[in-house]
């Protein structure tokens, strides 16, 4: 048996990788693909890697023909899943929503952040942080999931083990990231020119990235208490990939020791989080859904630093996308998902 | 039902591909994982990627744990495979070798080309040259099969069509490819550090390379006669993709049209080889075992080019092999296989 | 002393390259640098790199400022130069201009490879085809001069020695040639993204390659017959560097051994151009003005293959510019150029 | 009038740089150029970017050609200077040494951090630590100059402005910084595969890199307290090119203001540093000795962000050594460097 799915926004690279993951999921079919800008060309020629989908064309997007399905990724731009999201969710439809639009819970840091009113903030709060490994409760039995954004699952999976064991000063925290170029999505501008990029490397968006909220709403959530983060994002010449560097202090009385065996111990049972044993890289992780978290304490200057990698179109979209995905229609977790990466 | 199936030199990029591919494979079960150099370690130590082997150690390689599986995989340099690959046939093991010891029926080309006398030339010419596309019916009967090479597999896929539809003069034909770096395999020397190929290209091997005679070998069983071609490799600053690029001049009579749409026609039905609209790009076939085809005339020189994509670790080498292996167990031949690249 | 030089269109990778070799050159002083789309902006918020010029703005496109220079550099898109760089000539200002717009002598081989009619047919074979080791004492005395373009550079460095030593055929003659990205200009489109690119490598423009006529047109002289060539360029994921790789029929008696020695004696004397021991890697070139050339014969199939290296945006456009315009001035031909590249 | 100078070590990158440098400047000429691994062999078969050496051999080590020079370049691994340039020095020569050996000024920080005693301690703390930007004066009346580590550079250059300043809070600083492969030499090992490295980032020497103790004996001088800081480094995949990123607090009662203009009142005269407006991107100093610096405050978290961006192998080794250089022999500071970067 098969869930019929939809993906709206299917020829961005999100959206692209949705299609790339469920051609070859044996428990989701995707019945509807749509592009906007592409609609009625073939799929396999704005994407000759999809030979599956070869012949058949991306769809316009029609509402009326998502509401009949089991679940419908949305994998737009920020800002264009507000209404539709809601609308969707309304009409009773489960909806992955790859976008920012609903993953803060607090109304006033929507604007505060996206510097907009959100449109529809009384949905705000009820969608739940599609992190599975902080939320797989709440996402199995959830109608409408906030799929995390590619920083946060990164700088949250390497932060929960300390915060969760007391041993990080969680008003300490720095968040130094760096992601491969496709997080930064498909669109054009003369910052993503290959000449420009390659060989180069640079911070960006140093002190307003729009996943900064997102970081200290979860980390608040762990800690118990308001966090906030400096959170530096940087772009690495290369396609795919994210690490994620968190610097904390100790907390009074951790012990050092245990920074190091926190990870294992707190991912022990999950499927798809590893705790190496070398600081992480992404490579090792790329096309799958893995995420490798690796931490250790620095007696000297009484600091702990905690990080990782993983595939920011992978565990940090699509992949994850779809593992909520299975969790909500009650399917193995792991379905059609991989934790081994394409390496070298 | 499973096959119990061993890989030999499981720790190169070769054998780690093929780990990687079995460990989400339905109907084969790597028993056997060896290497020389890394046994007794974590494979998951050595290669991170490979979470499905955590806590699994490298075998020694043991002859007598081999010859009661079902099949087993030979990733040695070339020059290895030739006693042991024999012993194996002999001890009535079904064995797909990757390296290039097999792959010549002329038991005079060997020497020729690898500058030594082979150790089992009696073997030579018994192995199925294992290209599906041409040798499909011989390789599901066979018990020992010889994988192709990267280069040759993309110059005889691009080429084939404009053989088989007299298209073009076999004697005039100049291959010009490029691989990514994980063609030359794992071992390290000067011209593999990252600060010399990277921003670099560059031609090696201009006249001697090995894989020059089982592409004559090949395309003269194609022509129906001896053929000989230059072939001239390239090395691209990526680590995984190979290109080729044919030229040749028509054959008399030829109709310049039909250049350009034998591919689509030849490979109608095959599952893996796709003839692209344009011509292919490495990328979208990176990670899978798709091969993308193309090729046009240029009426004006009175030449065609045919050209084909590959990952030269998929199509290339592990992926080829785990299709010659499903149709040598009789599975369907697309069993565990993807031809969905993973992009971008 | 100090000639007073202007690059119209300095805002495009070429026109940069130009204002950064400008910049420590001691005998040419850019007094103008226009640039439509920057007119006003600081050139060193444009071009980080051109710290140089920080403080000065980009010029606006003013003729009058350009004729009572001692020589203006044109590096705009092809098609802009056709009158702009007439009218300049006419006004009896030195010009190198680095399009594609006076390359061709025939007039009827403009509009058949650029498909409209060329604006100033008149001045087609007046202006001196610049690659000073074919045609140094024309442009010693030039007032035009159209500097060539990336990929004949390369090829005809490559082939010249053979020819001229009458050891290829030049009816046969197959370029394979492979680019950097900077090569196609600082333009946006799809193909040029980073996450495209990065990792990928492709042919382009198979068989109407706009500097194909160029090619054949040097060839042809160097040959004292019409030649055709297949010319297949390809992309690699580089910013900089471009390689030719040319095979052809060795001609009848020559001598296989002249082919790898051919090289050296024909440049001993230039200042640029270079025969290296192993096959040129373009790497080696970068950010420089050499041009490295290899040749070898392959007896067995009775062809030869000869490869030149060069960094596209020097050799291949400014450098080379600047060299002209030292000939053109009197200058030392070397002055403010460098032969050695970057590496790693 | 022109210097003698030697290059010992002149077959790594650095050395090699160093040759490449003084290929174009017309005060320093190279008159011994060693390498243990290439004596006798073609300068130019070994880097074949460096065409000005063409046909001279390395040199073997041979002391006795070193003392009569006017300077040395100890371009050596981490410990081969000790004696070597302790002896260089007491024979009156004047040395610039690119090791780590002489840059603390502690005699028990070395130990500490490399593991094994120093072999002319006596001498630590007599060598000027070689930035010019923090130590011009000592450096111009020097024999002796320890070249500063790259990480240290960046690190610094990025961090004075603000503790000059007292912007920021010294006991809080935490440096994130990534640098390309060339920072690591040009020894092989599994790790600098590039088919390892290529479209891959990690951390590395999380918390014991040994540049950490330079960079807090010179923050401590300029803070005039000792200062401990957080030191993780990051290999980026490209081959030249570092970027340090410092958090740090504000100060009590600083103006978050002021941290944004420090830089560019700071360094207004010098001729390698440079404010930019927007985060610094490596590209922008390829090739060169500059070095871009950018800051902000981060009210929202009462933090500090200051980044640097160099070439490790220009201001960051070989372009700092020959300032250093010319500052010593009372050179004209910027000859034969440029601030120029080699962009796209």
């Amino acid at each position: 048996m098969s869930f019929a799915v939809g993906v709206v926004g299917a020829s961005g690279y999100t959206g692209a990788e949705l299609l790339r993951l469920l051609a070859g999921h044996p428990g989701l079919e995707p019945v509807v693909a749509t592009s906007r800008e592409f609609a009625g060309q073939d799929i396999a020629s704005v994407y000759p890697n999809l030979v599956a989908y070869a012949g058949r064309p991306y769809d316009e997007v029609n509402p009326d023909a998502l509401t009949g399905l089991d679940l419908v990724f949305l994998a737009l731009p920020h800002g264009a899943s507000m209404e539709f999201g809601a609308k969707l969710v309304e009409a009773g439809v489960r909806v992955v929503d790859l976008s920012a639009d609903f993953r803060l819970e607090d109304p006033q840091a929507y604007p505060e952040w996206f510097g907009k009113p959100h449109a529809a903030p009384e949905w705000l709060g009820k969608w739940i942080y599609g992190l599975p490994e902080l939320h797989r409760q709440q996402i199995a039995g959830a109608q409408a999931v906030a799929n995390p954004g590619c920083y946060p699952t990164a700088a949250l999976l390497a932060l929960a083990p300390l915060i969760a064991g007391h041993l990080i000063d969680p008003a300490t925290i720095v968040v130094n990231a760096a992601s491969g170029v496709s997080g930064a999505g498909r669109g054009l501008n003369p910052g993503m020119h290959f000449a420009h990029i390659d060989a180069n490397y640079k911070a960006y968006m140093v002190t307003g990235h729009k996943h900064t909220p997102e970081i200290e709403q979860e980390l608040g959530h762990l800690a118990g208490e308001p966090v906030h983060v400096t959170f530096v994002p940087h772009l690495v010449p290369m396609a795919r990939g994210l690490l994620a560097t968190c610097v904390a202090s100790l907390a009074a009385g951790a012990d050092p020791e245990s920074v190091g065996t926190a990870g294992a111990a707190h991912y022990a049972t999950e499927p798809f989080v590893r705790a190496t044993a070398a600081p992480p890289e992404t490579k090792f992780t790329l096309g799958s859904n893995a995420c490798h978290v690796w931490a250790t304490a620095d007696a000297r200057t009484g600091r702990a630093i905690a990080i990782a990698a993983i595939d920011n179109l992978g565990k940090g979209a699509a992949g994850q996308a779809i593992q909520n995905a299975n969790l909500m229609l009650g399917l193995p977790e792991t379905l059609g998902l991989s934790a081994e990466g394409v390496y070298p």
